[in-house]
C-alpha cells in the first residue's frame, strides 16, 4: 500500500504540478471570497432575497420591504458569476496544460498572468474603474487560458 | 502501451483519489439533480423564459402568458447557482488535497462533511427551513474547503 | 529530477486521457466563445449593465439609456449559465471517467456525444430552434455524463 501511495501522490512533487496547484488553490479562494463580500453587502444594505433571510427583521410588511435588489449586491454577484465563467476554464485547461510537460518558467508565466488579470478583475469590478480597466484584465485572463488550450490539444489531440 | 496504460490508471488504485472521485461523483450529481427540480417547477408552474418553450401552450397571448418568473423556480434556480459557486471549489481544491498526500480517515473526515453539508443545504433551501440553517450548512461546506485549500497551499507551495 | 518530471507527465501519454484533455478542451473553450457573443450583442444592441460601460455614449441621460436588458443578450447569458452547469460535471466526472481505465472507443463514444450535443444545444438556443430540439440535446448530453459518474462510482466506489 504505502508503495502505491507513493506513486500517486508524486503528481504533487512536479514543480509544474504544484505551480498549478498553488495559483488553482489561490484563484479558487479568491472566487470564494466573492460569497462573504455579497454577504457582506447584503447585511449592510438589508437587501436579501429570501423571505427565510429576513425573518430577524420582524413579521409581514416591516420585514418584506427588506426583500429588495441592490446595486452593490448585484455589482458583486456579476463579478462572482465572472469569475464562475473564467476561472472554470483555467481550473480545468490549466489542469491538462500542467499535465502537457510545459517549461516550469513558461507555465509559471501562464499561472502569474491569470491570477494577477482575475485579481485586478475583482478590483477593477468592485470600485469600479472606469472602462477598459475592466475590459483588459478580462481579455488578458481569457487569452492565457487560450494559450493554455492551444498548448493542450497540440500535445494530446485524439479525437 | 500495457505498462503506460496501466500506470495511468494507478491513481483510481489510490483509496484516497477513490474516496474523492466517490463524493465527487455525489456532489457533482446532486448538483445536476437540480436541473431536473427547475424543469419539474418550470412544468407544473407553466413559468417559462424562452418563447419557443411555450409554442405547445398555442399560439400568440395565450402562449405569452406562460413566459412569466415564478417563485419556486427561481428559488431551485439560485440554489443551483450557489451549488456552482460552492461545488466548483470543493471539485477543484479537493483534487488538489487528494494528490497532496493526506491521511484516509482525515481526508474522508474532509469529503463526508463537505457532501453531508451540501445536501443539507439544498434541503435547506427548497423546504425552506428558517435560517440560520441554510447559512450553517453553507458555512460548513465552504470551511471544508478552505480546510483543504490550507493543506494545499502548505504541500504544494510554488509561487 | 527528469525521472519526475516524465513520470508526472506520463498521463497525457494515455489515449484515453489525451481524449478527454481534447474535448474537454474542446467543451471548455466552446463555453469561452460565450463571452464573445454576449459582448458581441451587448456592444450591437448597446445594451449595457455597468454604468461604467457607457460612459464612452456621453454623460448623464443620453448614456443612461444604454443600462438595459436586451433579449438577445439575455439568451446568450442563458445559453452561458446552461453550459456552466452541464459542462462542469462533465469535466469534473470526465476526469474521474477517464482515470477509472474505460476501452479507448467507450471512452471516446462518451466524449463525442458530449462535445456533439454540447455544440447542437448551443446552435438550439442561439438561432433558437423550435423545442424539443434544445431539450433533446440537453438530455443527450446530461445521459452522457449520468453515464460516465455510473462507472466512477462502479470503479472508485469508497464511502
Amino acid at each position: 500500500r504505502r508503495g502505491e501511495m507513493a506513486k500517486s501522490t508524486q503528481l504533487i512533487d512536479n514543480e509544474v504540478f504544484r505551480a498549478y496547484a498553488t495559483y488553482t488553490a489561490i484563484v479558487l479562494l479568491k472566487m470564494m471570497l466573492m460569497s462573504l463580500i455579497t454577504a457582506y453587502f447584503r447585511i449592510t444594505r438589508k437587501a436579501f432575497v429570501n423571505p427565510e433571510d429576513t425573518a430577524s427583521f420582524g413579521k409581514g410588511e416591516s420585514a418584506k420591504k427588506y426583500l429588495r435588489t441592490d446595486p452593490d449586491v448585484e455589482r458583486v454577484r456579476r463579478g462572482h458569476l465572472n469569475d464562475l465563467e473564467n476561472i472554470v476554464p483555467f481550473v480545468g485547461i490549466g489542469l491538462l496544460y500542467a499535465l502537457s510537460g510545459p517549461e516550469l518558467s513558461t507555465a509559471l508565466l501562464h499561472f502569474r498572468i491569470f491570477a494577477g488579470a482575475r485579481i485586478l478583475h475583482t478590483f477593477a469590478y468592485l470600485i469600479p474603474l472606469p472602462q477598459p480597466g475592466r475590459g483588459l484584465s478580462w481579455a488578458v485572463g481569457y487569452s492565457v487560458t487560450f494559450s493554455m488550450a492551444y498548448k493542450v490539444l497540440k500535445t494530446a489531440w485524439l479525437l
